[in-house]
């Protein structure tokens, strides 16, 4: 298994370069000043679909053979990386197929209609979602793009760190959410390649550590769906691409409990007036704590705020 | 009465340069499909302390010699122009009193202070806040900064189409809030010198029209205090400075309704992960009513979203 590098990272950024946004750092005066670091904020919350995730799946299906075009791509999610393979199939001109869970919430199911994709539905209680895809592709000729463990997707998701630290120049120190690993480990690649001495923490949900646990053991440790707000983050392991990079170039894992994201999500609401999911909170919330613990103190400190995809109705429930 | 120029305004970039956020200019590609338009967002709710006010603030103050530096300034608000005196008034090193009502929500009195301005209480059923203000001016020999109709403001205010359009090139239509017309007619200045074919749109609370009938009269219309949930325009009437400005260079002026800025907001919340003030969201309401007439179908369309500062839980029961 060949690992991507930063040479990837590269390749993805000339190819996504004028279909995603080159999306802002933004600063805060009041974070800077309340917690004693300066902070730099890339904020992928206002990439196109709203995540991250349009990179590493427009970078992913930008490869494609005319053969792959013509059948086009297939993916399985209930979250972002749904609405990332549609929106980059339809400006790329290929058809997508999503399998998503009969149950998933209907605004997500009518955004991902919505990018022009067909929706194929599973039962989450007796059908194997992997198998059903895989059977799919199969039948249709259709490329499968995996959420996170895949070179081209990992490569894609760097380009957010590598504009941020084109932007800032050198950080001290980088906080990356941490799901299946995608964002975190093509953000080590960059960060490892443009800010050598920068250090790189993964930040996970309390309820979820699989990957803090992989780190200690040495190999990928499978858990239960994990509990918590931070519905990006829900995943039971790593990749063997992700994890390869990240315990190679992550420094550490640190994990953060769901009241800690509220009061991250509050922050950006009332301070920075963005809209931030909980998944997205994950980064800035264990910077904060570090600091309140005395890391960090008068630091330049990266946080990639990674989506903005929540439910209204939810979002104004967790601000009031 | 000589009214500011563009020269002003180009004085005032200069001076608020490192010192003022240059916030992004954000795109949506739903807003454009939806509407049929190219949008391009100012995003002054990413401006310090959450609002363009700022931009006017530090440009009067900055030009205070020794004398009036040592003395400091004294401004009367309840909104956001009491923060921006407050906190340019720190960042240059002088005192600052803000005149408020006693009733004015803790939040706001609690965030003036909070920039280190000394909030001096007055009761608005039986003080005359004018005359109170005007009387400490005189015995503390402070300088008195008025929200909007003060050549400097107005100057500062500017500064943010100028950036705008710096950063789009030309547009067809440029959309502002306005209540007293200090970001109208500031940026009304940099739109006719930087873009002199665009058509130049101040937008009012359908509640408060005084802009509207000042300028089908000629001259200025004075109005009740307007019932509307766009605090920042709750002005009875247009300044000197401010109509000498908007009647040579405003094309015309729109109102909106609370139901269309409410949706408004829910949009940017929804679609472009932005938290923005009910206010904030007047530009943009009259730029889709207008789209939905069929007015600017395929233009190149300039919306100032002015600022974010919304109390909270206020906010999580208009998203709800």
């Amino acid at each position: 298994m060949q690992l991507p590098t930063y040479d990837d990272v590269i390749a993805a950024a000339a190819r996504i370069e004028g279909h995603a946004h080159r999306t802002p750092v933004l600063q805060s005066a009041t974070a800077d000043a309340r917690w004693g670091a300066q902070f730099f904020f890339k904020c992928e919350n206002f990439q196109r679909m709203g995540a991250f995730k349009f990179r590493g799946a427009f970078n992913a299906l930008s490869k494609f053979d005319a053969a792959q075009r013509k059948a086009g791509a297939i993916a399985f999610s209930s979250g972002n990386h749904a609405q990332a393979v549609a929106l980059s199939a339809r400006m790329l001109g290929m058809p997508a197929v999503i399998v998503m869970p009969q149950d998933a919430p209907a605004a997500k199911l009518a955004a991902t209609r919505g990018y022009g994709a067909e929706v194929v539905l599973y039962d989450r209680f007796t059908e194997d979602r992997e198998a059903l895809t895989k059977g799919l592709a199969a039948e249709r000729g259709m490329t499968l793009i995996p959420p996170y463990d895949h070179p081209d997707v990992i490569a894609g998701q760097g380009t957010a760190a590598k504009e941020l630290l084109e932007e800032t120049g050198p950080l001290d120190r980088l906080y990356i959410c941490l799901g299946g690993g995608g964002l975190t480990s093509g953000s080590a690649l960059s960060a490892r390649a443009l800010a050598p001495q920068c250090k790189v923490y993964g930040v996970e949900p309390e309820a979820g550590n699989d990957g803090l646990q992989s780190l200690r053991a040495g190999h990928i440790v499978r858990i239960a769906t994990p509990k918590t707000i931070a519905d990006g983050a829900q995943t039971q392991y790593l990749g063997e691409y992700t994890f390869g990079i990240i315990r190679r170039d992550v420094d550490d894992i640190f994990t953060v409990s769901d009241a800690q994201l509220v009061e991250a999500m509050r922050f950006f609401a009332e301070r920075m007036k963005m809209v931030v999911e909980p998944t997205g909170c994950l980064a800035f919330a264990a910077a904060c704590a570090a600091l309140e613990g005395g890391a960090g103190k008068g630091e330049r400190v990266g946080v990639i705020v990674s989506g903005g995809n929540v439910d209204l109705a939810r979002y104004a429930e967790l601000l009031a």
